[in-house]
């Protein structure tokens, strides 16, 4: 069956598979030791124009971000992050479970303003009782955020001032970043966000790979010890290679860039097929993350022939859902889909 | 200065005080299990109605509930609280520290409403990704909540059937009990706060001891190895007996009745005090914390001559704050406190 | 240059990296539920005898560990290991940081002993202050062990009896499960240790996965929730496909049996090339992993011509190294390595 | 019946009860901010020497030994202490609970000694794999030990030495300082104490006070926002002058060394009554606790005159016990306790 429900069914884009193969019997040094995490890692600090960088290989998303946060903040601190941003919600309490607070802030679309995240810290700072509080000691933001939105420049700029002025870090959980890079109008890039951000990740499950998260301390800024932090978080692999092999090729000529630019030429055909048949788009998002509200009746029926994902509930006879193309979608796909989307009214 | 800060500014209630000199130099066993702290969970399980009920004696409240909450919900599980509740904003994150998530919800003048709750537990498990969430785990309220309000008898068995429903814990933060039980017109006794409740404990810091929390599990439900637990968590006293003695002393002739009796009587005389000095009630509380809000110029005179709490901001030029009577108030006290209010106007 | 360091020199055995690149464009459902997991799952339990097993696919054994310990074990519970167990010395504190500690008996190269367990928890529930010291609530053994010494079906069926005695679950790391299998002589199989232990691992990484390891609770007793718990630890992948495909593949036509064999038949090889260069072995094990005491001048001179590991000092002029095969290792690499041996003494 | 089970089975020394009684009603600021825990700060600066100290007021010794160590520690790293310290084995796991591994070594009579904790840190950074395993942060000792036993001047320079040329902090647990510092030919004093520590408690506890420990940070070390960290660990007192009021008291004229010297003399004559019953001492110590090697039926017959301590087994027929003595311990009663020793033979 046709399944758009998320960027992660498929496994890896046939370079990546490639890459795979071909290194497959070399040995290599264990716990990222080896030269391909290393090659990676030169390929990435180009791309971000960040020739310090620190950069570590992780394999998965929720586990780069409770990593980032626990080390970085200290025990009486506690992360700002949008309602809706991944850590607040969908991490099974991952951030907690390592013993800090989601300091969350109404969102905007999925996004965090610059002006609100200020507010906050001066009117804690200015509480009297603040001693007795949490205190703010980074901020979160997803790129795109979890509703598919983007920050403009100068956004990422403001809540970079936002941050330097209150001496906190900005983290940019990036695990669909490629995707966000090649959005339309799109004018965020991988050097801008590794200048105004103090950590990030640029995610490659969601992105081409069979799975892998890069982690960029753009200023070479990694907590100290830190490879004996990621083993004590149970999140070291001993085979690094099987990541950082992966990484390597993404960032080789250009293919990160050029599998996302494919998604987000699939997304604008999708939209379009969601237009043609007349469903309300929940919000305008430019990248590969689409949400429309549907019927209840309308959407039951069409889960019968095609994949998507439950969002949220809209109202009591409408849900929001969500359609994602990716590295791997094909445009006769999304033909298909366009068709069973105008059948099925 | 007179000082109507809080109701931790004195040490303890006169009898509290001679029932540790009268016991001083008696050998008793350690770690609570000494005679005195044994003969008032006799007086405490009378006073409950609750034979069976499981007692210990801890010194603070933060670490009462930071114990309960932390031995009482499974790794994945979070506590719901008012957005206002004291695990929420002001312990510090205690709560995460310990792993777990305080689950916000709007509270309505400090209180939980049965209704919000049975929503937001219907509504997590109506999610299609709840397996990615926090799972709602126990709800916590205070009685007499931050803003000294109540929760009637009827809301509180609202509340424990919601509880019962979903099969999680109700528990009752009872930093206050005392006041909350005298109040004019309150019909919360502690035998339905035991009947209740499956967790909740009777403050004595704030109500005549020299520090000092009931920890009362009324169906002899306390968590396995508690004692253990309770070492585990720093918060098992050598001395068991200087908490015992003073709950023996205050569940002795009626004595946390009295003395809270009192200071409800000395909020009744604040409250006029304040009604005459035209000070607006930033809500309706009948227990021992009156909230007004002050013009800020008003405030700081006012604060030259007499204690009182900042709050929270009300406006520009307005702040809440807060005044709290205790069993140690006298009338003369705010007597000469109502002066005060009309001569600084 | 030569090297025998670890058995992770290499990514994948050739059938694993076919059945990755057979399904790479497939869509398959996300974290763990699509359709090369549950098939794994099945051959799985058919190898283990268990048809209720619960199996979940993770992608390390310090994860693995991390979050099986701190699942299974109350939180006034700690682990009890061999002191040379991974858990104890060489996981950056995994445990620990998830709130247990390790309980280290004396191991017997690299064992735990049935008798030595059964004293200590005897000998701690004698203890009149037992209540104050943290219980012993679940044994960890590693097989083979760290040392690549293996328990007989006798021992593992006496440390069952001891674990049911006294209530508690005996916990199998089985990182190189596959060499343990395999070696010769060896009296433990994978039904056995199904039937002997409530949770066990199924090493991949070290045994012809690019990535994974395959956690089974035999008899259905998975704690509850346990997806969720996973994800709480950052432990969930995306794509649980990664893993699943690798272990189907790797449970098919008795593919891990046949790839352990061959690296058992190697460090037999190898053993005899360790021989009739008279190293002087520093324990027997029939597995993969070969430790041998090597003058410090000679493994100078030696690293310069092949990777081994260090291992730890043994005097001021001699350390303890190992030499290890794996799916991987060919017979002429252990022919070359022979001469090496023999040429630099 | 005499009890000599420990050094806490009464409430506190008369002069600290009057104190209690004279500032009853005194109305006092919060949180540790009162006038009278300032004066004991005071004192206490004076007597350690120490004017730039900082100095918190807790309840209890887990409670501290937790707070001291999680938030001293780096978050990769463990303590170092005797196989016998109270941290190691005692405190049901407290330190584990906050994340952090104890690193044992063999004790000497419960006492650490320099050149064995140098070892140990030395031969962890020449280890190979050391990046994997949980770095040596900070060493804890107690003074008196768990075995009454004490450090010498020279001991105590020795381990400050090691701690400096390893740049990691040196805490001294005085859960019974008083008695350490009073005993026979004892040569460490408390400046002596300031000078050599990163961090140690002056223990109340046990030496005449209900409930209490003065946290010392002698250089005003203290970490940051440590009354935020205090608060998180369920360790703040909201009536923070009730230990504040007994330490003022205790460090006023001299009482906590004129009861600590008390005590000591008190043990001498304990010692005394227990070699003229001929019983054999475990070992040698000059502080308030002793401890005899007891052949079972006479400790049974025994226990049923007078309270002791169990402490460990000795060999099948004979138990080691402690006899403690306090600030409370009164000649007669050890002359009664001389006769039923005798009697009961």
């Amino acid at each position: 069956m046709l399944n758009f429900a998320s960027d992660y069914l498929e496994g890896c884009h046939g370079a990546v598979l490639d890459a795979l193969i071909r290194t497959n019997l070399v040995q290599a040094a264990p716990y990222g030791a080896d030269e391909f995490s290393e090659s990676a890692r030169g390929k990435i600090r180009a791309a971000c124009q960040s020739p310090k960088a620190d950069i570590y290989f992780l394999t998965g998303g929720t586990q780069t971000n409770q990593l980032v946060i626990s080390t970085m903040l200290a025990p009486y601190e506690g992360v700002i992050a949008a309602d809706t941003g991944h850590v607040s919600g969908h991490e099974a309490g991952a951030i907690e479970f390592s013993g800090h607070k989601v300091l969350t802030l109404p969102g905007r679309e999925g996004k965090l303003e610059a002006a609100g995240v200020d507010a906050f810290i001066r009117s804690f700072y200015a509480d009297g009782n603040h001693e007795h509080m949490v205190f703010p000691g980074m901020v979160y933001i997803s790129h795109p955020t979890e509703y598919g939105t983007l920050y403009t420049a100068g956004e990422l700029e403001s809540l970079n001032r936002v941050c330097r002025e209150h001496h906190i870090p900005l983290f940019l959980d990036g695990a669909r970043l490629g995707y966000g890079l090649q959005a339309m109008g799109a004018d965020v890039t991988l050097p801008l966000i590794a200048q105004m951000c103090d950590v990030f990740y640029i995610g490659g499950t969601k992105v081409g790979a069979l799975c892998g998260e890069a982690l960029v301390f753009p200023q070479g800024n990694a907590p100290s010890h830190f490879t004996t932090r990621i083993k004590q978080h149970g999140a070291l692999s001993a085979k690094g290679r099987t990541v950082g092999v992966q990484f390597d090729a993404l960032f080789t000529d250009g293919l990160y860039e050029t599998i996302s630019a494919h998604a987000i030429a699939m997304a604008e055909k999708l939209k379009e097929a969601l237009r043609r048949a007349q469903l309300p788009f929940f919000l305008e998002t430019p990248t590969n993350q689409q949400f429309v509200v549907l019927e209840n009746g309308y959407m039951e029926r069409l889960k019968e022939k095609v994949g998507f994902s439950f969002w949220e509930a809209y109202d009591e006879s409408h849900t929001v859902v969500r359609f994602a193309t990716s590295w791997a979608t094909t445009p006769e796909a999304i033909d298909t889909l366009g068709k069973i989307l105008l059948e099925t009214k």
